[in-house]
């Protein structure tokens, strides 16, 4: 069947969800009441780093309304984390950041549960504390964990950087520093929890990797992972700051203990202060490169803000050392990641997981590296883009990589060095354009992370999907619809979807890393596979010819080379219940290959696909305030196949919004490890008025290793905005911006600064 | 292995819902309050047969209050039933029984549509109506349906019954009547739907064939069955009673035309009025025999009232007229089944499904053999007596039918016709024992009857079973653990059961027919064998050994001829996901083979594993009022294994109360098809008062086909109790009831006419 033949991929059909949004219907777990229920919150430690000496929950405990307070005593295992389990529930015996809790409570509402918040007593022991990770490297540094402050160093190793740079005529330098950031999903994390001696303990919460969360949770309270239940609750956005463990040991040991449904939902503030944050970075760039442009070492050097505890701290690390030397070819390079434990906010995964920081660097690096060599900074890219058949810094030999056809698109369709001029209207305010490009992945890097399907074919022929993959809002659940309707060959309006239930629905490793159309996307291939077999065996039958022969679309199973012999996939499946006795039911899951990285030289084939995209910003530049706006962005992403477009523009329009605040706007301001601007009047991100003409395209092909030729989109569409939207300030005003964002007081002293 | 190494396998473990419903936590459909949820409430008719020339529900529907009232021209498609879809949601144009649904009112209360009913003007044409089967044959009946009064005819034919006849030395004839009786599961219909956009219709009820329902509910209303799903709520007893179709259409209806949830709950009138029945019998028989005992044939007509719908009729028609000649060996048997119809209320599966009342009758009539020829009744039994390589009726090769051990063991225990005297210390009680045996199936007949099970190994090794079999009450959720556990080696208190619902859940033919244990165990374990599958391929890497050389049990995974290498399932389980990428998930299913019988001859495999029973009742009568009270029972079963022992004797417990129910009090009497009792009241079950000392043993068997030698226990229990009290009636004061129940009024009958 060629592409053009699909009838549900390609097709831009609304998500399964949008009419229960529009009108209202669509219940968030903050919507949920339960009968009985309990409303919880906590007590955040008011130091960065401390002595516990005492808690004294006692007046809280006896306020009218407060039905239970618990502590670190109360929990079974206190420690969680990804990979490295150094985070505590509650804080024991020492606080390492301001926010880390230290008392839960539940009460009859939300007001008397901060009432006694109030009346706990903790007595404190202030220790030094250290905030900013280059110094918390230093021998003397006070420690946030017993370890030492240098919790992972990630090491990329390709050809021999010294020889490389002795190759080079030029050698160009740069420091980057990007800050924290929120996700701000506008939906906070709301979780409740129920529990009864049948059931076990159910819980309500929009997380992204429930599968993780489920078996951390039984790890923490001891019992089977059978008996607790972790369903993901209709979502409002999650960015990767739904990815870990949050709320949910909270309310689950205070159900537990009061018999009650326990709801808890963050503040605006505690997602600011007490919920995981997009890492900070600090970078040293240092490029070896010929007259000609040619690349030839790159050194670099990443200190990033690990915070007081590690959640996916070390994972994020190794994919922003993986793609910190850019998408190109360069024979010599070297990378150092340094993650460090500070006392500050914890950092997490954010959307592009520590790549956005990398590529803003590399990228405005780029265009200084051109500007030395006084090339064009589109031709410096395209003479060293990386494309199929070239190695990755690891090693690994790429496939169906598009970058220079997005370079090509991007350009044609911007407009690219023709007909532009600097000036306005207005004297004051000044144009400019900037190019960025990027290389990402699709799924985990170093582990496993395989997604099962499950489809069910009911005797009527029509089908329902369960997977475990959640739904965040960008529609998932609609393309895995379509997915199976086209892999079964039914109409996708009698698919239904089932998805994101640790009970009911197969495993999924996280609706993370750009990976569910991918992974999740082939399960349900796979799984559609069997139910062919299932069902052609009743149409083989009926129609007297071999299974090999039948195939099915569009509601019938038909023989190939004669399509007029045919059954309905209603009768076939109504056949092989009613006449075989053979339900119509079967599963499938497929694991994204990788191989780890060799500690010493990263050397490994991490991905099992990329994608590319080059976008191209125009800025204008108020040289009098400093102020920043962009006025248009062109983004050719190189996706594979687009399953539906329409959810893809959505991504790539969100994820340029969200690039627009990395580069302007956004950046958590810590003073003493205590964010100084939790909220969304101080920490700005870009709303629809700051939204840019955007033009989005697609550099169509077929991953040859995903479902219908499908790669991923989730986290690529944010990368390489900031950078286009920092090289196009540079081209209105001449100055580049190394600390992220260009703020206007920033742009404002660099011009100050400026020859 | 061998049966007493099971860990799991023939344990009483208590419930899995016991505690929840020990401690009132449990919620049962009345229980569950949705915001925004309305009460619907249906008018029925006041007549047995009628056209119905107008329906006026304006004032009703103006009532404030009030949100929709809903008749036949609101639905899709009007009729339904299992085989024949005979039965109308709502009557359009006529009604065929009182009680047969017109209009149905959603309102903010139940008061409010209850008034609302009042308001509702119908305008009914009398039609002349026919109650009595037997009249309804004759030519010039009233018509129920436009085909004709005659529902079904069932014939078995084996031998020459003319022949039989012939070569016997003896005749004996005799006539019964079984009547309609009322499941009275203490938690009546009741039901919730709720319809949105994204998810489609919900409908929590406590249905025992919910992917029946579904089905029919998508056809109904003419939608996807994947936009439907049908949650088996915690369920107050079925037996039979909520097998098919009952409020789902109307709430759905409802649902979807107020956007509001609606809960419908039948009162207990309705019960006995507008929901299915135990169909009533008229049966005749005749038995040719030999002097000594042999039996040479025997000739049986059957009429059953089908009421003015079909529901199961037809089927349990064919399972009565199977079992109809007792469990013995006859070489020339004739049964003819006639399923009538009438404008009574509508019949339908009953506990046993039309085998208590043939039973009652061949088990009678045996007794009266045995008089007629001085035999010892039992004696008789034993010499005709059914056994393994034994033929049915139908011509099927019987296994594993232990009857003659279940009669060695009854007289055994009752010490069956030692030091036994019939008086009693009060000169008008008189004292008699009566024998009953009976033979009873496991599985549909006639049609595929497939369950699946899904099985899931979370990566800490805990175990979840995905069901669509409902746990009526029963504890089938606990034997279906306990299977699971076993199959998989793994502790039954880390397995969670999830079950009954038909978007998350395999597919069920349903929790009747006795088939849950062994179709729906079967299923586990052989979902279980392919999880060993996925499980063993860690396990053999890290062992160094052959897959094949690997066995699991008490949580670890071993080698067979050396346990002591071993891995835990946790550590299997956990490698498969995280090292090996591939989640632990596994289906089966098993569908209980038969074949069809045939038309003309009845002859065919017509179930795949049959149970067999002795029971031996000891009544006292007193013979001034005609009070038969039962004062003990001893009841030996041929179940296989039990899974559950405590559950098998707690089946057994309550079938023997229904079956004395059925012996003494229960019926339902009807006045040109109007229920004269419709209350527990008027109409008489037993209570834990009129339980006897009851006796229970098994005899213990491996039924090859089944789960750990398992076969079923949830119908045959309560088949044997009547006949065996009716006897043990006869025996005390020597008059046979042949109309049921025997009532003291009966009983003082009897005794006058006796000569």
């Amino acid at each position: 069947m060629t592409a053009t033949a699909y009838k549900f991929v390609g097709k831009s059909l609304p998500k399964t969800d949008a009419m229960d949004k529009v009108l209202g219907a669509a219940k968030y777990t903050e919507d949920m009441e339960l009968p009985g229920m309990l409303h919880a919150k906590l007590l955040r430690s008011e130091f960065p780093h401390a002595r516990v000496l005492d808690i004294d929950t006692r007046k809280a405990e006896k306020l009218f309304g407060v039905h239970g307070a618990i502590t670190a005593k109360d929990i079974p295992v206190n420690t969680f984390g990804y990979n490295f389990k150094d985070q505590v529930v509650f804080a024991d015996g020492k606080v390492r950041y301001m926010g880390d809790p230290l008392v839960a409570v539940a009460a009859e509402s939300e007001e008397i549960a901060e009432t006694a918040l109030d009346l706990i007593d903790v007595d404190y022991q202030v220790l030094p504390a250290v905030h900013d990770p280059r110094l918390a490297l230093k021998p003397k540094a006070p420690k946030v964990h017993e370890g030492g402050n240098l919790c992972f160093h990630r090491k990329i190793r390709l050809g021999d950087v010294n020889k490389g740079f002795r190759l080079s005529d030029k050698i160009i330098a740069d420091r980057f520093t990007t800050p924290k950031m929120e996700h701000c999903h506008l939906e906070p994390h709301s979780g409740i929890a129920v529990f009864n001696e049948q059931e076990g303990l159910t819980i309500w919460t929009s997380c992204a990797m429930l599968f993780n969360v489920h078996q951390e949770l039984a790890r923490i309270l001891q019992i089977p992972s059978s008996k607790i239940r972790i369903i993901h609750a209709m979502c409002g956005g999650g960015f990767g700051g739904k990815n870990e463990v949050s709320l949910e040991p909270y309310i689950a040991l205070l159900a537990m203990k009061t018999g009650r449904p326990v709801k808890m939902t963050w503040t605006r503030e505690e997602e600011f202060k007490g919920s995981t944050t997009r890492h900070s970075y600090f970078m040293e760039y240092k490029t070896g490169v010929k007259a000609d442009g040619t690349l030839m070492a790159r050194e670099i050097k990443l200190i990033s803000d690990n915070g007081a505890y590690t959640q996916l701290g070390e994972s994020q690390l190794t994919k922003a050392s993986i793609f910190a030397a850019g998408p190109y070819n360069i024979p010599h390079v070297k990378v150092d990641g340094y993650l460090v434990f500070t006392n500050n906010i914890v950092g997490g995964a954010m959307r592009g997981f520590g790549v956005p920081q990398v590529t803003a660097a590399v990228e405005t690096h780029m265009d200084h590296v051109a500007e030395i060599l006084g090339m064009e900074p589109l031709d410096l890219r395209r003479k060293n883009a990386i494309a199929s058949g070239d190695r990755l810094v690891t090693g690994q030999v790429l496939h169906n990589v598009l970058l220079k056809e997005t370079m090509h698109k991007a350009a044609t369709e911007a407009k690219w060095r023709k007909d532009y001029g600097k000036e306005t209207k207005v004297p004051y305010i000044r144009r400019g354009r900037g190019v960025a490009c990027m290389l990402y992945s699709i799924g985990f890097t170093e582990k496993p992370n395989s997604s099962g399907a499950m489809l069910k074919v009911n005797p009527d022929g029509s089908v329902v999907v369960l997977v475990g993959s959640a739904d965040m809002g960008q529609g998932s659940n609609t393309v895995l619809s379509q997915i199976a309707a086209e892999a079964l060959g039914v109409s996708v309006d009698r698919v239904a979807i089932v998805s994101g239930d640790t009970k009911t629905t197969p495993h999924c490793s996280g609706t993370v890393a750009s990976r569910v159309t991918y992974a999740t996307g082939n399960a349900v291939r796979r799984a559609a596979d069997r139910i062919k077999e299932i069902l052609f065996k009743p149409a083989a039958e009926k129609l007297t010819v071999s299974i090999e022969s039948l195939e099915a679309a569009a509601d019938w199973i038909y023989v190939k080379n004669n399509p007029e012999k045919r059954i309905s996939i209603r009768e076939a499946a109504f056949t092989s219940y009613q006449h075989r006795g053979e339900p119509v039911i079967a599963s499938g899951h497929f694991n994204p290959p990788n191989t780890p990285l060799d500690l010493e030289t990263g050397q490994g084939d991490p991905f099992p696909a990329y994608v590319s995209a080059t976008q191209i910003a125009e800025v204008e530049v108020n040289i009098k305030t400093g102020l920043a706006r962009v006025v248009r962005m062109v983004a050719v992403h190189d996706i594979g196949k687009a399953i539906n477009p329409q959810l893809v523009r959505g991504q790539i329009t969100g994820g340029i919004l969200m690039g627009i605040g990395q580069a302007l706007t956004e950046e958590i301001i810590l003073n003493q490890g205590e964010t100084q601007n939790p909220n969304f009047t101080d920490y700005l991100i870009p709303t629809a008025k700051d939204a840019p003409e955007i033009k989005t395209f697609l550099v169509d092909s077929d991953e040859p290793t995903g479902p219908f030729g499908a790669k991923g989109v989730g986290e690529s569409v944010n990368i390489a905005t900031a950078p286009a939207i920092l090289n196009a300030i540079a081209d209105a005003v001449g100055v580049r911006i190394g600390e992220l964002p260009a703020t206007p007081e920033r742009i404002l002293l660099a011009l100050k600064k400026a020859p």
